[in-house]
């Protein structure tokens, strides 16, 4: 069992309390519908922190599109279940008036990141990541947080929320967990139909490949073409971007000359999927 | 001698072990140049506090108006000397770096606050007064802060923003210190002509009178008309406004039938000044 939280009231005197004893507080940011990905996240913060707290709260501020909102799965009693044996101090589920009480009026708004990624195809997504993130980070008043890498530019954004809000948490990036046929786990998988999900490892297939193929130094633009047929051929409907940015801050690249990221967001079946893989510098 | 900070860094080290031996820490923020407006803050943070800190960053992103940014006077070695006889532990004084460090791009802004005064005449002012305010309560970690009610409109910007991001620091107002004759302390007094000094006192004249009047909830166009009168023909220059709000919200008012504020801002001799009273409910 897996104690569970859902007032900001008491989640504070719980995490000031195990402050007072000199506690080291992790937090794990999570909407729910949790996963092998959710669950690597919470390994890495137990390794590392006194106290882990995962929040889970459906973030409406985030979904630019009202239906995938309103598909989102939600499972909590499937997810304290998955939490009970790792070790879990505290489930934080607040109610929406926890987050956005009445009057609620206040925007957190992160620039730098217009990019031409998820930025450009979700308008509004990262307004309400940024505040959502600032405010669970602050109602936890964690130490460490913990975001995965398949969110590659999200996890960029909270880097840089926290640097310019100066939020006393560090931000821990932990890789992107796979199905053993590549494809990164995440909540919207279970919305595939079955003749979809074996089609699903192509996208992280074709990143995959020209990743490293990409790895000499080579100019991008055709190895990215190939990369975003092979995806189209492997019976997705569209692909949004499948672009090569720099790792440090998802500027253009022409070639992989530096550390670089190859993204990539795309349709299959209805639903929309993203992925990202590392590139070494040639 | 009171000890002076200039990162956020040392900051934020002093003030942990301060935490870590149970104290309670009061922040008053300020833009320097002192007077017994802000020695009062101290005072009230000096009698509730244990540790105190005060912050002095003339924040640039709060001027809407260059040249009174350029005017604004700075004064650090008088302000440290005003502080030393009054227990403040440490004075923070950060470098533009410390607060907007190099790539910074966040902003912060909390609604609900275009009420037709202050920002409707300072476009933007606002939305730089919730930012530092947030970088600075994040940075001090202060469990209070102190502000004065002479920016009246600012106080309930910090209260909205503290409960609308969570942040743990307790908001208390402190009642505006003033002149004998009237005038409220402001940091821009000085630089008023010595003729326009003598002229100062009637804005809380006219303020003070009027809320008398409109104690009894009688209409207040004709009180507050006559109140502008009164201003104008003390030898101030203009009146961008004077007007009756709900004390709760700042929303108009058209005669004083529950807690209100009566709030103006006058230009006497090229210099721009803000008071505020309360009106007790007719």
């Amino acid at each position: 069992m897996v104690a569970i939280e859902r007032g900001r009231l008491g989640l504070r005197r719980t995490v000031s309390g195990w402050k007072r004893a000199g506690a080291r507080v992790g937090v794990v940011p999570t909407m729910g519908a949790l996963h092998d990905g959710h669950l690597s996240l919470v390994r890495a913060a137990r390794a590392d922190a006194d106290r882990v707290v995962v929040t889970l709260f459906v973030n409406p501020r985030q979904f630019n599109n009202p239906e995938d909102l309103a598909a989102y799965p939600r499972t909590e009693a499937a997810d304290a279940d998955l939490l009970a044996p790792l070790g879990v101090d505290l489930l934080y589920v607040p109610g929406g008036d926890e987050i956005y009480p009445p009057g609620f009026d206040t925007s957190v708004v992160v620039g730098g990141i217009d990019v031409g990624l998820e930025d450009a195809f979700r308008p509004g997504h990262f307004d309400g990541v940024a505040l959502v993130v600032a405010k669970l980070l602050i109602q936890t008043a964690a130490d460490r947080a913990y975001f995965g890498e398949k969110d590659f530019q999200q996890l960029m954004l909270v880097r840089r929320l926290v640097r310019d809000l100066d939020l006393p948490t560090g931000i821990v990036g932990c890789a992107t967990v796979r199905e053993p046929d590549g494809l990164a786990l995440s909540s919207r998988n279970r919305r595939l139909a079955a003749g979809d999900r074996a089609r699903a490892p192509a996208l992280h297939a074709a990143l995959a490949a020209a990743a490293g193929r990409l790895a000499d130094g080579r100019p991008a633009a055709p190895v990215v073409d190939a990369a975003r047929a092979a995806v189209l051929a492997a019976g997705w409907s569209s692909v949004e971007y499948l672009a090569l940015r720099r790792a440090s801050d998802l500027a253009p690249l022409d070639a992989a000359t530096e550390p670089a990221r190859l993204l990539a967001a795309a349709w299959l079946g209805g639903v929309r999927l993203i992925d990202n893989v590392a590139v070494r510098a040639g």
